[in-house]
């Protein structure tokens, strides 16, 4: 299969990893990459890891290439997406978006936290969750779409929503985790999560050797987690730079139900039959906890649980790469479920060990 | 004054630091320092920094200089100290010891996690606190020994629970965090935190580029914290490994109680407040989070707090250098208070900005 | 086709990660891996990176499975490649050694900087030079004993020696460099170059926030060096050390001949013309220098030329991944020579961007 | 002594270091210090590090406090500089500039390398060279100025010059290096050295993993080397970037007379005579080469030598922080000897250990 495809936005970080996944893929055909700010400029020449691997010369976001696409990835940041996306969707291409636009399934949700109106309410409705693992019977659906010829849009979920929904969806869906409870969740990122603009917050001086806590109480996952978990109002999230460049880590603490199994070893046997047709989620045998090093480069997603037991806790903990299954490789996951592609085509099997 | 000083077990990464600090101390005069390990060894020739700054060569534990010592410091593994502590605090010296071994003041919690009797519960009883804003009297009454002359015992607090209970023992104290309730505690910490022996995991290629979490639900910091604050039972405290030398983040989540104030701003005049006469704390405005590279190489410790409305939580951040504040700095505040000494004496002043 | 595959010593770095490429190489079957040390370990045990993609364990060096193999790989220390190797390749098979134990072609040259005889001239006399780009010839020979059944044996060359020699060649054996005169070369490598022992080396603590030069003078790739480029006893070369996981950069400073070019244009056609053929060798513009983050987790080496006029010197850097073009890549690379497949097969088009 | 002090550009890195240590500094009085993009932004707020320890507020650059200071560091780009001096020269100031605007003797080598011509060229030529260990007569002229009132100017050697001239010195003045060969040097800077503005460059993920060649045969420090050693037209310099906050190794290649000794403890005898009355610079025994770690944070550079007899090279090392020895530790110790005060006051003795 020969899929004509375009990026949109590919010289961010989650853009040129998506660059990078799409050439190695045997049934993608790259023929469009886009940047407004490097149009004319090779990929090789602002990535010199493309040398030689690669042709490809940024474009502008509106060059007519775009429109032979049958899929489309947008990696151009929120409010972006809204204005880019009927375009292709209503000419019956597949459009799959990284940014938050078409997430939240409440406009009033998004626009609060986004300050901006929806103005694509339709097609949000339509939208498909990327998140296949929590959302199957979404890409399901986007799948006969496109088989139908009517198009279809896939919202991927955000980095951290993902790492967070894959450690505490198998408890919450199974109603071990208490009703009404705080649930909190602290997570840790690297900095190519802060993006490609040089600021002082990515300034390699400034985030070396570094620490801190940031947007706290006020980080726009918050509500994105809260809808996929149904955690409306309990969610604390609590995001955490690092100094490294790829991997994700969230500690999901998760307080247990009542009559809920307090043994690790239990609740790693509820999660393993939960993700048991999953090839992209790993859950660690009870004792073990997963490491962000495991999984940078692939699509990965490891998960370890213990349980806390005189405060009645489940920590669930999951570790992805931020660019890969956190964006650009859950990505590519669910176009090869809308085409129909086996879930792991083009992905790599495994990390570099060291 | 010249304070004769001993430190035992100086070869490790507080030993070290305790040996800089003590060798700038304009009041103490170090004339031993020890390592079974490296007995005989210059200290230049393992830590070249001290290059032309010192001669002094590592002895045994058994040294009989240390006799001569008015201080002591301890930073030797937990157990080790119990048995070497006696015979200086018996001779009226000060001891200061950085080992798990004199913080835990029920001794079956102590042998419960690690794995050991405590055998000299008497001086146990007797030993202070080491976290002087939280524990000052336990100074005051230490510093009395000293000047009677009948010797006296600091444990210091471990670098987790130092970082942890000055971000929430001002919300705790005032009795704005709800009763019963769990207290989630997600800290990181730098690679210096997980000691000098060289294994996998210190060694550079697995803990560059790579987070975890480590000891969930059964690290040994989690009785001391409890005790400190007073959640038997209530603390969920999971420690994370990211890839920096120095610093300690921790992000303490504290439920609030049904009348306690919703407002970040109302909280800072709170623990300002508290930390009125605390020299070494700072609590930043509401809306800025801490940095563990602001306090690096200093004794300092940055708290911020943030309020999560809709969840009624109280999000308290503290940033520590592990081996300042969490360790030999907080010795060396501990010593300064029981001397009578301006508590900052011999500790720097500023961090290094980058 | 299906090369019946085996790695003695598979858990060291590059023992590791030529696993990880023979598991995805399309030509290779990956029958054994061995360890003393991890012998019974599941390779995902030690490397979680491989969960569910192999289930391999370790084996013991003398696991009988190693004799069903028609390509063994040897990933163990110098010296204990000389008693393994003739076993496999009397049996007709082909082996593939990263030591370092058949690269001197002179059995003195080793014995002199390997402090042991060397036991296995016939076959060192017999052994292709592993370094596909310089020795092409080698490694025809090695593919026609293959093909004629009696075996063979590919030394590869070390990672200093394999970016060095890229960096100097196509001026050496162009006759641009001046006779006679001292070839300096400063080469820093990452701490994957130091091996997967804990030492106080590779110390997070100690490597992280640290430069230092080591083996000053008395570094063993010296006299591999010195052989490929036929310049003994004028090269002084000096290894570094750098706080990252891989990456090796190797400045090679060439003082050119009388009636050489000065223009870096000219020497980069030159170069060009001389890389012609070979895939994994890049010559970037005049004017651009490699990065080895353009390079990592791919075979490929980044060169780069640069002209100091007064001093009439050459300056060329290499960047290359010190465990794939360094180690592991290049064994692939050789392996997939001596086999006649395409010299890319296996092998990762576009290193990962950021 | 109370010594008013201002600091103009003290917002970069090298500006901010040096702000840390005039406040530490027991005879300085910081009372301004300026940066005009910062105008109005107290010290703390912008490096958090400095919370509590000073109230100091930026000023712009042509604040009039700056007209009471005694002692007046400039710390801006260079040609900034040129504008600035004379102002503080003339009214009996003393003046110590951190930028390249003083540092090269001949006007027309700084109108080539800087592309801009020097316009204070009286000044140049009063102007004392600021590296303490080999021009010390030029400070001594410098505080006799001082003394008379008439003021005085001190041009800080660079970093690479300070790293390279300390490795190189002593055996080219000692007359062993051969005359007319290249001297090969290889520097390696953490980001630090690439300032403060947030770039591609200095973006963390760019430059984390990963390790660079720049500046190759035209780097600006060339023509400084070389004027301090006397190797105009022989010097090849190549600076590289590796991942790391503060340090600068530099490694100098120098091809020794045909009489010279080629015993590296002879050439370390010449060094510590050489360097007797030094107090910062640490020449290593033989067999030992220094690290960055060790002399971050402080003001000492740490000298280690090797030869490679077979090439009559002499290879010496030189480890410093490229802020504290390489910028602002270097311009206190040239304050402290235009004031006649002893050399190392206000100046961290020891590095911090790990």
């Amino acid at each position: 299969m020969a899929i004509a495809t375009g990026i949109v936005g590919a010289a961010g970080f989650a853009g040129i990893e998506l660059t990078r996944l799409a050439l190695r893929h045997p049934d993608l055909e790259l023929s469009v990459v886009t940047s407004n700010e490097l149009a004319g400029t090779p990929v090789s020449a602002e990535y010199p890891g493309f040398l030689g691997a690669t042709d490809l010369v940024f474009a502008s976001h509106d060059d007519p290439a775009l429109d032979e696409c049958d899929l489309v990835f947008l990696a151009v940041p929120h409010t972006a997406a809204l204005a880019m996306a009927p375009r292709f969707v209503e000419r019956g291409a597949v459009v799959v978006d990284l940014s938050a636009d078409f997430r939240l399934k409440d406009p009033g949700v998004y626009e609060r936290w986004y300050a901006t109106p929806h103005t694509q309410t339709d097609l949000l409705a339509r939208a498909a969750f990327g998140l296949p693992e929590l959302f199957g019977d979404d890409l399901a659906r986007a799948a006969e779409d496109r088989r139908a010829g009517c198009g279809a849009l896939v919202g991927c979920a955000g980095c951290y929503p993902t790492a967070t929904s894959l450690a505490a969806a198998p408890a919450v869906r199974a109603g071990i985790v208490a009703k009404g409870a705080p649930v909190v969740v602290d997570a840790i990122s690297g900095v190519t999560g802060a993006g490609k603009k040089a600021t002082s917050r990515t300034h390699f001086c400034f985030a070396d050797e570094n620490l801190e806590a940031y947007g706290v109480a006020t980080h726009r996952h918050t509500p994105e987690i809260e809808q996929i978990l149904g955690l409306e109002g309990r969610l604390v999230f609590t995001p955490h730079l690092a100094p490294l460049n790829r991997g994700l880590l969230s500690t999901v603490n998760l307080p247990l139900a009542p009559d809920a199994p307090a043994d690790a070893a239990e609740v790693v046997e509820l999660y393993r039959s939960f993700y048991d047709d999953a090839p992209f989620v790993r859950v660690l045998d009870a004792g073990f906890m997963p490491k962000t090093s495991s999984v940078v480069g692939t699509n990965y997603a490891h998960v370890g649980v213990a349980v806390n037991e005189p405060a009645r806790m489940l920590v669930a903990v999951c570790a992805i790469d931020n660019l890969a299954k956190g964006a650009a490789g859950q990505a590519v996951q669910c176009a090869n479920r809308v085409w129909g592609l086996p879930e792991a085509r083009g992905l790599e099997p495994i990390a570099v060990p060291v």
